[in-house]
């Protein structure tokens, strides 16, 4: 039996144009529990993470609207993490067994609440660069820099917002904890919007306020179970060489090397196709037999190679 | 190895007065690691469940606020509940392992997002008892009320407020993913706020709007891993009969037989340490070695059955 770890876009969850009302969300996610159940029935050993982008954005917008008018502490961004994924890791969750009796299949599944090392030294944490909650205007954005020690930076045009540094993930604390529930043969959904960023000092963990490439987590994550397969599923049906120039060409099967010729060569948008194509490509050197990007109404065919971008060794 | 269940209550987190900083939530979260550690460090198998009132109470806050301010729409009480599970898991999974570590014991320690079944023809439903959020004027209260279906309340002077129904726990649905966990030596946080309360339809789960008490959800806890005590912790050392009068007398080890007599003749209050009472009932009635009632501070002498209220068959 094949094992898969399989990386829902934030499109699984919350689609384009969409305002994140509780009913917008159940219907994607009931949509997505779907296809992770086809996987399940054709035999596939599932283990689940997703994206967090829309989730944590209201939830920080929430906190900073509360603090404000009921003049309620807003948490910081490691807790506010950690509470998405119980928001998500729920509605997945009760989606997924609900389509699992449906089918007349009882399996467990369970979401874990997932802490992510990254390296204190990661010279991320030096160039914060990924925006989060709301925008200010100049005047407040400098104070709220000077009062909390933010970085904030001019965000063309809408006005003036808060960056975090996105370091690289090393591995995840409950590693254990996941391996042995998806050795079991439970469902687990783990490191969910890349999992809690947390450093270790002098053996202690510490949250740190930044935000972990859910791809790259997912990587790692399929590292620690043993995955067979990676698949990261979007809004885009693989990576392309070229993309959006007269000359763009899909990337049906590749291998390693000519990916990161292409990698190398900026083929790949920053902080959206590259981290995506960046954890295929660790997978698959780290031993991985098949990783594949692919659109998320497409998934089944994507995990029997019929569809999207394949990576091979 | 004895195996303990153990309720945290609110003061656990966040004690009377504090405002819910994340630094007064991270520094009583750390004090009761200390008391979880001294436990296991004495033999003892815990798993761990916790209260989430102020906090999901400050978050519905939040959320209000998110909605007027940005237009940001505000997320069921299920999904609230399975947000705070997230955050609150997350404090106490870090501050467990820290601690832990401070003392050279490396144990995997794992939040589960929980779902606890409630019977949809549960009394509770019909009378709603429970009040959660803000408090509006009479006008908006009862605007919201048409609008959105709530059962809305005068509160003494303070305003009207939403009111939800508080239903009798059944069982997790992530039972079998505990008991794995916990058979397996791992410390397990499980059952949140009482869980995410779910009903069954036609063998489909969906959240309800309502809210679970977390000591009787902690007890359907420690039935399900077969737990010899069940501890319930909190902000009084016991229970006590005619509670607050003259001839107030804290009970210690009394059995259930009498303990039931008191229950009858009112000396429990309702949502307070009346539930306490009962589930401790229930878990010795059960089969259960011992349920205890203790103030957080003494937990460790509770446990030895040195303090606080020791309910036995």
């Amino acid at each position: 039996m094949k094992r898969v770890v399989i990386a829902l876009g934030g499109n699984a969850i919350l689609q384009r144009g969409q305002r994140g009302t509780y009913e917008e969300q159940r219907e994607n996610v009931m949509e997505t529990a779907g296809q992770i159940v086809d996987m399940i029935e054709r035999g596939y050993e599932v283990v689940i993470t997703h994206g967090n982008g829309p989730q944590v954005g209201a939830l920080l917008l929430h906190m900073d609207a509360g603090q404000q008018l009921y003049d309620i502490p807003a948490q910081p961004m490691d807790v506010a993490g950690a509470m998405t994924q119980g928001q998500i890791g729920y509605m997945i969750q009760q989606a997924l067994i609900n389509e699992l009796r449906k089918r007349g299949i009882e399996r467990p599944v369970a979401t874990i609440v997932t802490q992510t090392v990254v390296d204190k030294d990661d010279p991320a944490f030096q160039h914060p660069s990924k925006p989060v909650g709301p925008f200010y205007d100049e005047e407040t954005a400098k104070k709220l820099a000077e009062e909390k020690g933010w970085t904030v930076v001019e965000d063309a045009g809408r006005g003036w917002r808060r960056v975090v540094p996105s370091p690289d993930p090393r591995c995840h604390v409950e590693a254990p904890v996941l391996v042995n529930l998806v050795e079991k043969g439970f469902i687990v959904i783990a490191s969910g919007g890349g999992g809690v960023p947390v450093i270790e000092e002098d053996g202690q963990l510490k949250g740190v306020e930044a935000v972990i490439d859910k791809d790259l987590a997912g990587e790692r994550l399929a590292e620690e179970v043993k995955a067979d397969i990676f698949m990261i599923l979007t809004d885009v049906n693989g990576a392309a060489v070229n993309y959006g120039k007269e000359n763009e060409r899909w990337l049906e099967r590749v291998t390693v090397n000519e990916l990161k010729r292409y990698y190398d060569e900026g083929h790949f948008k920053r902080g959206s196709m590259g981290p995506k194509v960046l954890a295929a490509m660790r997978f698959v050197e780290w031993g991985g037999e098949r990783a594949v990007i692919a659109v998320l109404d497409r998934a089944v065919e994507a995990l029997e190679g019929k569809t999207g971008t394949q990576v091979v060794g």
